[in-house]
């Protein structure tokens, strides 16, 4: 049987109990040039919650119904499809399910014997695209810009935070709590990082960057989008990646008041979505797995298990108890 | 004498009779290398609220004690300037006053006898430059384009609109008051115009830019730019070239709420500062000169007399009781 996740109700707040099902369905059969995936792994990410909302967006909501959208990497089963045979592993948007059939629309082949199955939904997957795109062709980070992030010890700011050092940044980094302050010090090499549960935000952005900010990596809106907007330097720019602060209360977003610090400073605040940037994700991919290769970029996956666990994993994403990217084995 | 408008206090909302005296004071005499000038003309703007604010911004705020700054225009009485002579014309930062000394540094000389002397501290002067710059350069019209402005039947407003025309946009303007709307439309030559004291401005949008926003050039903040950030298009852009309606409540500024439509349309909100742009203001002058000249632009001065009247003409910026450009004719 194929254990799937289906949308039941748009949750107002955090999703509970009665947002989603588990549903146990028989295992599709693949048609004419299609193949039948077993997932491993299921991506978990904070813009799934965006996704369950109604209304125009950047990509369809997920419907009331169906399976839930999410990123997926696993094992092709049964082949029908010419380019792919029994054994391969693809990525893709195969959703919080056990088994998908796809004809291979944006799917991607993965080699397991390169890296391990869970860097391809991670690092090398959507959450290291989105940062390797956001900082490099929204932010433009040049040698010597200080670049702040939020969400540093999250998939997508790890990644941001150390393509920044490899470019010659000055890198600040704000996590939640002091395991993640750590680690994104002494593990992935920044510069300094701000505990944004224990520490006034605005006093500890000007002891981290007493010369201001030339690029924010936003991750989280809210008070700290504020406080990073109240410290730019000069033609900063800000990019506009998420707002995990906002995402479960949609209905009464914070925007930020000090938005003219743009207006004052020349500066520019952009919003990226990383579909855009699929026709560069192969040279994206090859330019971070050389860098992992020679030790210059870490990743750190947080791998739950269990397709039963997906509503608390889920969660993990917005009470920030998690380390690095978080995953969901599925197979059983 | 020299009647001079003195900053006696910082006003925490609007400026009230506490805020400024009027003073006499002897008509200073030129130093070596210097002029004096009378005052014809004074440019009164929405950023001179900003200006009266301490702390950090484009620009150093007006001391306590100091006269208020303020765009001028005026003729020389006295010079022991090399390049100026009894007579010439001359604009620059000459402070709500009768007269003024300076060395000329950021002055240029104007000829009376091409256009009258308002305009050269109106659409030849900041705000025209204001509107050009901002639309041209930051909000990087093109053919075609949706483009939105409020205070549409403002200095820069009216300016912005009317080179969108020019260049080929689709203009709809945002004014407060069914005479400024028919203005902007029947004189200016919008497209459209959207009353916002007597419409819903969400419902408004809809009518007026079904297809949505590429280009929203914002005077005014608030819920105008919240209105707009829900109707944007992909890759738009977003001009903050001021936010009157924040002016006197710095304090409490409401932030954009809808700034999250940045992300979801790839969009780009950038402030921009007039200032910027001075090396160009030659080349502007001259374009837009030609377009005044055939008529392709049009401008209008709300012109009111007597220096004793400052504070309470000053305060049409905010009540928006006025049509145009505002100036004060300080010569008496």
């Amino acid at each position: 049987m194929n254990k799937q996740i289906i949308l039941k109700n748009r949750p107002e707040g955090l999703p509970d109990s009665n947002t989603w099902e588990l549903q146990n369905n028989p295992i599709p059969e693949p048609g004419e040039g299609e193949v039948l995936v077993q997932h491993h792994y299921i991506s978990l990410d904070p813009a799934m919650r965006g996704w369950m909302r109604e209304g125009k967006s950047y990509i369809e909501p997920v419907e009331l119904g169906d399976v839930m959208r999410a990123g997926s990497i696993g094992k092709v089963m049964k082949s029908n499809h010419p380019k792919y045979k029994e054994g391969d592993f693809l990525t893709g948007w195969g959703g919080v399910q056990q088994y998908t059939v796809t004809d291979g629309a944006n799917w991607y082949p993965v080699d397991p014997n390169i890296a391990p199955l869970p860097l391809y939904i991670g690092t090398l997957g959507m959450p290291g695209m989105t940062a390797y795109f956001g900082i490099l062709e929204v932010g433009k980070i040049k040698e010597g810009d200080i670049v702040l992030v939020s969400g540093a010890a999250g998939a997508v700011g790890s990644v941001v935070g150390q393509i920044a050092k490899i470019k010659g940044c000055r890198v600040v980094g704000i996590a939640g709590g002091s395991e993640k302050c750590k680690y994104v010090v002494d593990e992935l090499g920044f510069d300094a990082a701000i505990d944004y549960k224990s520490e006034d935000i605005y006093e500890a952005l000007k002891r981290e960057c007493p010369k201001g900010i030339d690029v924010y990596f936003d991750n989280v809106g809210g008070e700290i989008l504020d406080a990073a907007l109240s410290r730019l330097r000069m033609h900063a720019r800000i990019v506009i990646c998420g707002a995990i602060s906002q995402y479960n209360n949609m209905n009464d977003v914070v925007g930020p008041k000090n938005y003219l610090s743009l207006l004052v400073n020349r500066a520019t605040m952009q919003g990226m979505v990383v579909m855009d940037y699929a026709k560069d994700y192969g040279k994206a991919a090859m330019e971070m797995g050389g860098w992992i290769a020679t030790g210059k970029l870490k990743t750190k996956e947080d791998i739950y298990e269990g397709i039963e666990n997906f509503h608390e994993t889920f969660l993990r994403l917005f009470s920030g108890d998690k380390m690095g990217k978080l995953v969901l084995k599925v197979i059983e």
